[in-house]
C-alpha cells in the first residue's frame, strides 16, 4: 500500500522551496518508492483561504499522511492578528499538538564546504555535528492557565511552564536512543537551580541514565549551555531540552554553521510519523523572487525517507546529491561567497535532482 | 554622613575576587569616598555557617546598605540539595526580591585588547558593545503557583510565567532611558507569537515609545534574538527583555566577548540602590588556586560609583586602571594568550590599584 505525504507549502517562501522538495520525491518515487503526494494550506495561506490557520480538512489530512512536509509560515501581512488561535504559528503549533508530535531533532551540522559562513572561527566549528532533540508538544507552549486578564487594576500576562513525567520520559528516550546512535553523549538543558518544572525534568533523565549505561548523561544550565555553544561548541553531541528552550537554542546552534538554509528538521510522534520542515522561517523579505535556498527543504525530504519511510538508502542518496552540488560550487544568495554570482532557487533544485 | 558598602563574598572564588575589589574601594575613601564597608555571608557560606543562604541577619545589613557587592554564589557540595529554598542560589534571589532590584543591567563590552579571545571572527566581534537590561524580580523565577506534585498517578513539575504592566512598564522605563543615554537603539525581546505573558510585554513597550521619540524601538523573538547575537552581535545596542530570556541572551552575550571574567553587572531598584557582581559564576573547578580573574568584580565596583553612589569620575578612573593593566600585558589564566604567563588574582589587583 502506498504511502501517503501531505505537503503544506505554507507562507513566504514556503512555495518555493518545497517545490524544489517536491521534485526530489517524485524522483523518488521514479526510484521506487511507493508514496502519494497532495498538497494541502496551513498558516497564513490558511488564514487567507478559510479564516484559520489550521482548516479541519488540513489537519484531518495530515492525521491520514505518514508523513507531512512544510514548508514555512508566518509573514508581516498576518503580525498585527493579535488573537494568537488566530496567528500563522498557530497553524505549525496545531499540528504539532494533534498529530502528537513530541520529538523534534534539529540537527546543527557544519558543511564542509561552506565553513567559512560561519561567524564563527574555523577551529571553534570545524567537523561541528550537534543533534538538539527538543519536546514540542508541552512546556510552556501548551500549558494551562495562561492569557491576559485584569488584576488589581492593572491587566496580567501569564502563562504556565508545565511537564508531566510520562512526557519528560519518551523525550528522554527520544534523545538517550539518539546518543546511543551517535556519539554516546547527551546533554540535558535545564534551569533546575530556579524551576521545579526542570527539577522534575533532571530527575527523570537520572532515573532514565542505567538502561542506557553506553551513553553518558550531563547536565546543563540553559544559561551556560547559551554560553557553551558559542565558547566550544564541539563539545556537544546530543542536546535534550524542553520546548521553550530547544527553540532558543536549537536556533543559536543553527546559527554557528552560518547556513541555516541548509538545516532541515524533524517532528516524531511514537508511531514514527512525522513532520518535516526546514529550520528557517518564511524570509517573507525574499518571498516570491526565485532566490531562497531549498537545501534545508530537500534535507528534510531525506530525514523523512530515514525516519517515517524506512527508506533510508534513498535518504542517503539526496544528502549525497547535495553534498555533490555544494562540491561543484553551486550556492543560492544566502550562502554565496563574495565573488561568486549566485543561483536561483530553481536551478539549485534542479542541480540535486540532476546529482541524485 | 557615609554611605554602606555591604560586601558579600560568598562562594568558590568569590572570596578571591570579592578581596581585590575591596582593595580598589579603600583605594577610593583614601581618594575621598566616605564609604563603611562591612562584610556578611550569602549562598553556601550562609549554609554552613547557618543553614540558610540568606540569613536574617545578612538580608538586614543588604536592606541598610547602599549598595552590596558579591562575589559568586554556589558549588557541588550544595547541588545535591533539592529544596530549592535552601540552595545557595536562594540568596542571591532572595537579595534580589527583598532589595526590589528589578533592574538587571549586564553590559557585554569587548575589549580591543582582548579581541582575539573571542571565539568569534574579529569583524563580528570588533568594537562590540551591548548593554542587555534583564528584568530581575518577576516573570518565571518567582511566579505563582509552583512545584511539584502529584496528578493523576505521576508527578509533574510546574512553574508560573507571569507579569504585571507595572512590572514591564518600569523595566522598560530603565531601558528607554538607558538607550537614550548610549546609541539610541532599544531591542525589546519577547515571544509574543507564542506567549501572552509576553504579548503583554510587547504591548507595555510599545505604549512607553512615544515617550521616547529619540529612542528608536525594535522587536524580536527571542529564537531570532539568539540567533542575531550569534550571526550579527553589532545589530544591537541596548536589550530589554524578561528574566529567563534576560538570564539565557546575557550570558550567550557575554561569551561573545571570550572573556566573561571581565564583565560587571549591576541591579538597581527604584531608589538606586544596588547588588553589583561580575556575570561569570563561582567557578568552583579554580577556586583556592589564586588565578581566578577579579576584574569583572573589580568593574563591579566601577558600576556601584556610577548608579549607587555618584561618584562617576572615580568609576571611570577604574576603568581606565583597567584598561592600562590590560594594555600592559598583564592577563589572568582565563585571558592569557598562548605563550604568555598568566597573573594571578592578587598580582592583578595589585596592578589595577598601582595604575588607579
Ligand atoms: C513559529 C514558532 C511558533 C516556532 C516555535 O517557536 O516553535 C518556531 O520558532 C520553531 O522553532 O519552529
Ligand atoms: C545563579 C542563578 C540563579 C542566576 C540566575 O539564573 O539569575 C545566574 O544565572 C545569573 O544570571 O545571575
Amino acid at each position: 500500500m502506498s504511502r501517503k505525504i501531505l505537503v503544506l507549502p505554507g507562507d513566504g517562501i514556503g512555495p518555493e522551496i518545497t517545490r524544489e522538495a517536491v521534485k526530489i520525491l517524485n524522483a523518488c518515487r521514479e526510484a521506487g518508492l511507493d508514496v502519494d503526494v497532495e498538497e494541502g494550506l496551513v498558516g497564513g495561506a490558511g488564514i487567507d483561504a478559510h479564516g484559520v490557520p489550521l482548516p479541519d480538512e488540513t489537519l484531518a489530512r495530515a492525521k491520514a499522511a505518514d508523513a507531512v512536509l512544510l514548508g514555512a509560515v508566518g509573514g508581516p501581512q498576518w503580525d498585527k492578528i493579535e488573537d494568537l488561535a488566530k496567528r500563522p504559528e498557530k497553524g505549525l503549533l496545531g499540528l504539532r499538538k494533534n498529530l502528537n508530535l513530541f520529538g523534534n531533532l534539529r540537527p546543527a551540522l557544519l558543511y564542509p564546504q561552506l565553513a567559512s559562513a560561519s561567524s564563527l572561527k574555523p577551529e571553534i566549528v570545524a567537523g561541528l555535528d550537534i543533534m538538539i532533540v527538543r519536546e514540542l508538544t508541552g512546556g510552556i507552549y501548551f500549558g494551562q492557565p495562561r492569557g491576559i486578564e485584569e488584576r488589581d487594576g492593572e491587566k496580567v500576562g501569564f502563562n504556565t511552564y508545565i511537564y508531566a513525567e510520562h512526557e519528560i520520559e519518551r523525550i528522554g528516550r527520544v534523545a538517550f536512543e539518539m546518543a546511543r546512535a551517535r556519539g554516546g553523549k547527551l546533554c540535558s538543558v535545564d534551569k533546575a537551580n530556579v524551576l521545579e518544572a526542570t527539577i522534575l525534568w533532571r530527575e527523570v533523565m537520572e532515573r532514565l541514565a542505567p538502561e542506557y549505561p553506553d551513553v553518558e548523561l550531563s547536565h546543563m544550565y540553559v544559561d551556560n549551555a547559551a554560553m557553551q555553544l558559542v565558547r566550544a561548541p564541539k563539545q556537544f553531541d546530543v542536546i535534550v531540552t524542553g520546548n521553550m528552550f530547544g527553540d532558543i537554542l536549537s536556533d543559536a546552534a543553527a546559527m554557528l554553521t552560518g547556513s541555516i538554509g541548509m538545516l532541515p528538521s524533524a517532528s516524531l510522534n511514537e508511531q514514527r510519523q512525522g513532520m518535516y520542515e526546514p529550520c528557517h522561517g518564511s524570509a517573507p523579505d525574499i518571498a516570491g523572487q526565485g532566490v531562497a535556498n531549498p537545501l534545508a527543504t530537500i534535507l528534510s525530504v531525506a530525514m523523512m525517507l530515514r525516519y517515517s519511510l524506512e527508506a533510508p538508502q534513498l535518504a542517503e542518496r539526496i544528502e549525497r546529491a547535495v553534498g555533490s552540488v555544494l562540491d561543484q560550487g553551486l550556492r543560492t544568495a544566502d550562502i554565496a561567497f563574495e565573488g561568486t554570482a549566485p543561483v536561483s532557487t530553481q536551478a539549485m533544485g534542479d542541480a540535486v535532482l540532476a546529482a541524485f
